[in-house]
């Protein structure tokens, strides 16, 4: 069922192929087209599915060493649970111990809080209400979105109160001639961009967790994801939020136009702030035209150096139209494959090193096409690309894309996964890959096919584009022992080459002994006087950050 | 001179041409084609060259019943002298009379402080040492950069103490892996922007200043400027910043990459701050490729519905290569030709209504060329454009910007201006300026013509892409009758329309006590909170923003 029956593929030397002087020549632009591609069944491309560990250390126990319940917040009483019945209508408090393991645990199952109440609001006023006494009471809360966060930053580590988004799910307005959309915090990042493409937009966000993500989840953690290389930043699309502060006031800023240079710029601070200032509620964010046309390219390279250098000529090539260059190692390929359970790899003429997926999306197709197989051609002609193919409809950009999208997933298919996602000067990018795997050698921990040793592979892939790698430790169980092997060696390592220990999946209860490593002794005593001035009492988000 | 030799233009229906069949067919791409086109000498398009008012009125004066100086300042001694002159050597004083005029006034002459001392640092270490003791002794200071602000921002008020970033003007670094640049707050963004582009890169800012303005002062005031549309915010271009605070520390992110996710985004509160909260000394900040294929046409068209018509097919056909779209009324045409002191406007085929500018950039100059052709065959066909030309070269592209980029000091050639920058909703983006000229005529005292009124006209032109009306008022002089027809009006009929009082030239002196029309209580009580956390004494730009 997953083989596909007719490929074309862009093959240089093999010798199931001769389209080698197609490629060069150009003559036949059809040749490059894959003419049919089976797809991936979406059911298995969800990134919610849990992995596969059975029970989920408390996170208090597995770091008991290195943090201990602040004893200035209260603990939770009756009379508390009184006020937020009279706050919330019935099925919005959950207190039942098995339903609240969905809340207290990540995905990734290596982080688990101990909170006896999940809260979930349907309006600002209900947030503003529950903050405003948790901040009189000095109860500690954990907001939470989708929970597909990588740093266990929205699962309490103590008894903290969390309070989920998920029942803030309207869409609230659009705007087609401004292309402004104002969403509550709890919209799925999919429902957003389904709502967007039947109106001609495209949600300026785009991450393999898509359809469990939520829209306020993703602002609070800036979110970088697959295709900031065309549409930038959070902090340059976001236009306007709405947050509850830690003593229960709603700052508003959802009326701001494209353009609103009055004052300052304080919706900023809320984004990449992880919780921690406040409790995002609405957001509006500008949202380009939906591109025309799509085109994406599959391919295979002998070495890292090579994808620095097809990146290279896609900048200069592709320009304006490329919108997504992400590459990946071998190992997190193989363990993609097992994951999807298909046969075949979409480069069928063997095992390379790297893959790099390229995205083009544009105006005119015909354009594109020319543009992307000008650009194909010479990369072949120059000896860059082993060997590729195109898809040729949605369905088979979809699978082409779930080779990366699902890497996330395969990662912890053996038991869990250990994540970093660091920016590095791109020369160096993969070599943190490679040192990490001579570390975990050295230490006897790592085979890719011994299920005696702990750890599979370090495996790397990302976002060349933004100089982002994703270094995933794939284990197979999680332990002390590897986490000595890893820490601080990676961030030492990140540290040196003056990269960032976190690109874009934030601090959270993960990263936060390490912010040291990416930030000065002025920027962090900054960052945490802002803390101080929000959030006297420290109730939003603690034991996190900074 | 300025007379072109021979010219092939987009005309629909004038005597002159038959042009219009071959438009509406197409059949013929390089028919759209200027053969000729004499530029403008550059020499005429600077903005730094000052309005025609003689004197400059003491802002003290003419606002004496809104501000008063705050005697909690010091006055400057001869002692505070002697430090001055300890940290910097000699020429970076100044303090006679006539040096100091240039630096007290602004370069609209509207506004005009009594700063007895500039100061001309050349390192950060310089800067922070100044700022300390100016903290310690609460002497006021006034950061400035090119002084090209529209609101009075970078001028004293009273007698603070200019701290010019002139002097800070090298360029730091340039990684071209990367595009990271790294220069001194007082670069000026021509100079950085011919830097780039001897290396394939663009500044992802251009504003029509550019010969004058500094880039610290650009990131001060969030300059928005010309290509907003197709390189968004300096909120997402920015990586870094190097800040003196108003205790004389230093924070400094200027090592940051593309992503990093650690900690608050605390260099995006001084983005757009207008030196409130610090002095920047240094950025850094992300350059594209240089596009390697760039147009402009120059339409004419009836009415400005008709502009926002075209404005939506031009999103839809160019899309990616669009990279500005500017819109002119008929006056703000008249002054710039008048201005300019050429015979002929580049639409030579008469006068219209309004005016657009389009730009796209691109990298492959045929597909580029076939997309803007189509799209003006198209705008011909549909009977929403006039008449047109297309630049052929490098030179008639200049030529033709600066019909746009002259209007700033062609608003000011009879006496003065009066500047208002909003965002509206596009529709009713221009009704403010027909609102004004209503009003103005009400009161008597304007007439294009008569050099007995005290204004010519209210003029409208911006960036149509991002919502952006620039409103010039047009003066023979300054007063008080012509800013009591004014204000409020406008800033009541922009909060009318939900729209912001300040798009992109920031509240500096001008706006200060209008802010209301455009935030909340809740966040005017949020920005002043945050003003005092970082500069409790208040010595930083003082009578200004909040």
């Amino acid at each position: 069922m997953h083989r596909r029956a007719v490929t074309a593929t862009v093959a240089k030397s093999t010798s199931r192929t001769t389209t080698t002087s197609r490629l060069v020549s150009l003559t036949s632009r059809r040749s490059f087209l894959l003419t049919k591609f089976s797809s991936i069944p979406s059911s298995r491309v969800s990134v919610a599915a849990y992995s596969t560990a059975k029970t989920v250390p408390l996170t208090a126990e597995t770091y008991a060493s290195k943090v201990q319940r602040d004893p200035r917040y209260k603990k939770l009483t009756a009379s508390d649970l009184e006020f937020f019945k009279l706050v919330l209508p019935g099925n919005s408090i959950i207190t039942d111990k098995d339903d609240l393991d969905f809340y207290n645990e990540d995905w990734m199952r290596k982080y688990k809080g101990q909170s006896q109440l999940v809260l979930k609001p349907k309006t600002v006023e209900q947030v503003s209400q529950i903050v405003k006494y948790c901040n009189q009471e000095k109860l500690a809360v954990v907001p939470q979105g989708g929970n597909t966060g990588l740093v266990g930053g929205s699962n309490p580590v103590f008894d903290e109160i969390i309070l989920s988004l998920s029942s803030m799910n309207e869409i609230r307005s659009f705007d087609e001639a401004s292309g402004i959309l104002k969403v509550d915090a709890g919209v799925i990042l999919e429902t957003a961009d389904q709502y967007l493409a039947e109106r001609g937009f495209i949600f300026p966000l785009d991450l393999g967790a898509k359809g469990s993500c939520q829209i306020g989840g993703n602002v609070a953690c800036n979110a970088g994801g697959l295709r900031l290389l065309k549409y930038g930043s959070l902090h340059g699309s976001v236009l306007g939020l709405e947050v509850v502060l830690p003593d229960g006031t709603i700052y508003d800023s959802m009326h701001s136009l494209r353009k609103d240079n009055t004052g300052y710029d304080l919706k900023q601070l809320f984004i990449g702030s992880e919780g921690t200032l406040g409790v995002i509620t609405g957001v509006s964010i500008l949202c380009p035209s939906r591109p025309q046309a799509n085109n994406v390219a599959f391919l295979a390279v002998k070495d890292y150096e090579t994808v620095t250098k097809v990146f290279n000529e896609c900048k200069k090539e592709l320009s304006e139209i490329l919108s997504a260059f992400e590459f990946m190692d071998l190992n997190s390929q193989k363990l993609t494959q097992q994951h999807l359970g298909v046969e075949q790899h979409p480069i069928e003429s063997g095992e390379y090193p790297f893959y790099i997926l390229i995205e083009t999306s544009g105006s005119n197709k015909e354009h594109d096409d020319e543009k992307l197989e000008t650009f194909l051609g010479n990369a072949m002609e120059n000896g860059l690309v082993e060997d590729g193919i195109i898809a040729q409809d949605e369905s088979q950009i979809q699978s082409l894309w779930s080779w990366r999208e699902s890497i996330p997933e395969a990662s912890t298919m053996n038991g869990g996964v250990y994540k970093y996602d660091v920016s590095i000067p791109l020369k160096d990018l993969y070599n943190l890959v490679e040192a990490c795997n001579v570390e975990l050698d050295k230490a006897g921990i790592v085979d890719f096919e011994d299920a005696s040793k702990p750890v599979v592979s370090a495996i790397g892939y990302g976002h060349i584009g933004d100089g982002n790698l994703h270094l995933n430790v794939c284990v197979r169980q999680y332990s002390k022992e590897i986490e000595k092997v890893l820490e601080p060696f990676v961030y030492e390592w990140i540290s040196e080459k003056k990269g960032s220990i976190s690109a874009e999946h934030g601090l959270g209860f993960q990263k936060k002994n390490y912010i040291g490593y990416s930030k000065n002794d002025q920027e962090i005593s900054m960052i945490k006087s802002i803390k101080n001035h929000f959030d006297p009492e420290g109730i939003m988000n603690p034991y996190k950050y900074v």
